[in-house]
């Protein structure tokens, strides 16, 4: 029989299959391995010699004749920095311009360097960019949010497959963010505390869907995960925001996101997958009841007419199962 | 410049971009054609002579011997009518036992019968049994939400090809139906309509979005769209729950859902796609805050990091233009 069980951050419901489902190794991608990519590729917007084919760099890390990352705006941008926030509203309509920043963070020149296979340094590199383009994009005060994700092969909903991350800031903070951040301020209030730093100790203290913890962060598999192999990286230092992340803990996150994405490398054979970085709202930024955070989605299923029509999805993996196997694997 | 448009039911913000957007001829699968299905599969459990692969039906329409559809158990159940629905609880961990129903309906015995060539007449038989199903499991008292909804295609999310719809009945309201609930509850409380209705009625008064108005359906491409080509088929009928549906509707809901799968069919070379019964849970039914309707949304497209970590959809399609490119689809 299933089980129904509720992320006490959304207040979600997944269905966890518990005797139909699958053993975690059957999530792997079984030798179907990606054809392999060339060091650099002529046809690659992202790769040296082809600066031209993006927007002008608004970042460039190293020399400019040998750089080791880009920040571009993205070429087919989501949101741009012209026209105004103003909403424009008739009968039950309402619009605004497509205000905003949407960046590429290009990590690496070289066409088929896989993130999870790059030296501790760079990634840790790659993580202080995230941080110098948040803080940058910060700066405009029409911005209220700024969400950094990265999607990694076809099933993510990317085609390039140079690696990349995006960093998109928005004038609107959508219901899903607010949502998030009302419910955890609900739970403060009644509570004092704030309510993942609780649900983080809370598992800690369970262990059993732990895979790896370190001195300043946590990566587990939540007890209601939405995807199999779903994992969160939690830092123990609380902060609302991640633009707020310091030196010492951009050390200790490239530690356990290179360990955490070389896991799921050689245990899945390179699955294709979406990491999220969580933060507040940047008006609410000095507010303690959020805890930013990184979720890795691994696409490994799709969802249907179900998950589509009710928001609550079947998971086919078991976080207990999942966490162990991710334990075990050896790096 | 791209376009953030609000859908006024869920106030969810959709990026459009509008310079940047596909043609809609372009999401045409464009002779990327199926396979062709044989009549008759001795492999798939939905075909007959196969009855004894599925759990005992539920409901036989036609004869036993040479039936029309069938209702069997899922057989890989998500929710099942066994245990309670009670609450366990312990630190910030909430779960039950997955009690519910969940149903496949058979909607022919014809392997390769897609919905959308099928006569109107089975059609209207299709939700006539939908109907029936949907008060057959109402009558548990523990049911408060009952999902029907059909997968079409491998990026729909099944793998199965024989044509088949689902209805799922659970014992929790998920938040994001309760949610919808909740707007529409209070747009009423603020304006003393129906926030659907009014939606509705706003669309045709604008009309460049309607697909088609029969006597007692609309079906559009709604202003805020979240998918390209998302359709949605609105009842003129004042109802919130899909159990009220009347005989003489079912007969008009029939001969406009064939019309619209027929479109996206010859239009988009009949495309993977979900379809979703929206429906009020069952013990608000009789409340008149909301409108019970049909989402049809064609798998064209992936979501990528940024619409899993901010609920925030990038719409590639331009709804008015998909919705004129359907109007132009003679059947």
């Amino acid at each position: 029989m299933s089980e129904l069980r509720q992320d006490p951050t959304t207040f979600d419901w997944v269905i966890i299959s518990k005797e139909k489902a699958k053993q975690p190794q059957e999530f792997s991608r079984n030798g179907k391995v990606r054809p392999p990519l060339p060091e650099h590729d002529e046809e690659c917007p992202f790769c040296p010699g082809n600066e031209d084919r993006t927007p002008e760099a608004e970042a460039v890390y190293g020399n400019s004749d040998s750089w080791r990352m880009r920040v571009v705006p993205n070429k087919f941008a989501a949101l741009s920095p012209d026209g105004d926030t103003k909403r424009e509203e008739w009968k039950t309509f309402r619009k605004s311009h497509g205000y905003g920043r949407h960046e590429v963070i290009i990590e690496t020149p070289v066409h088929n360097q896989c993130v999870a296979l790059m030296p501790v340094e760079d990634i840790e590199n790659i993580i202080m960019a995230y941080r110098d383009r948040y803080l940058e994009m910060k700066k405009d005060p029409n911005i209220k949010i700024i969400i950094i994700f990265k999607n990694h092969g076809r099933a993510s909903g990317t085609s390039l497959e140079h690696a990349h991350a995006q960093i998109v800031a928005s004038p609107i903070v959508p219901p899903y963010i607010r949502r998030r951040f009302e419910i955890a301020t609900q739970h403060f209030d009644n509570t004092g505390r704030c309510l993942y730093c609780d649900l983080l100790f809370n598992e800690v203290e369970e262990g059993v869907r732990i895979v790896r913890e370190t001195d300043y962060f946590v990566a587990l598999h939540p007890f209601a995960s939405l995807y199999p192999f779903e994992t969160w990286i939690m830092p123990k230092m609380h902060s609302s925001s991640f633009g707020k992340i310091v030196d010492i803990e951009i050390k200790g996150l490239a530690v356990i996101l290179k360990e955490i994405l070389l896991k799921l490398y050689r245990g899945l054979e390179d699955p294709d997958f979406n990491m999220i970085i969580h933060t507040a709202p940047v008006d609410d930024e000095h507010k303690t009841y959020y805890l930013w955070h990184i979720q890795i989605i691994p696409r490994l299923t799709l969802a249907a007419g179900f998950e589509l029509g009710s928001g609550i999805y079947i998971n086919s993996a078991i976080p207990e199962e999942t966490a162990a196997f991710m334990r075990k694997i050896s790096l």
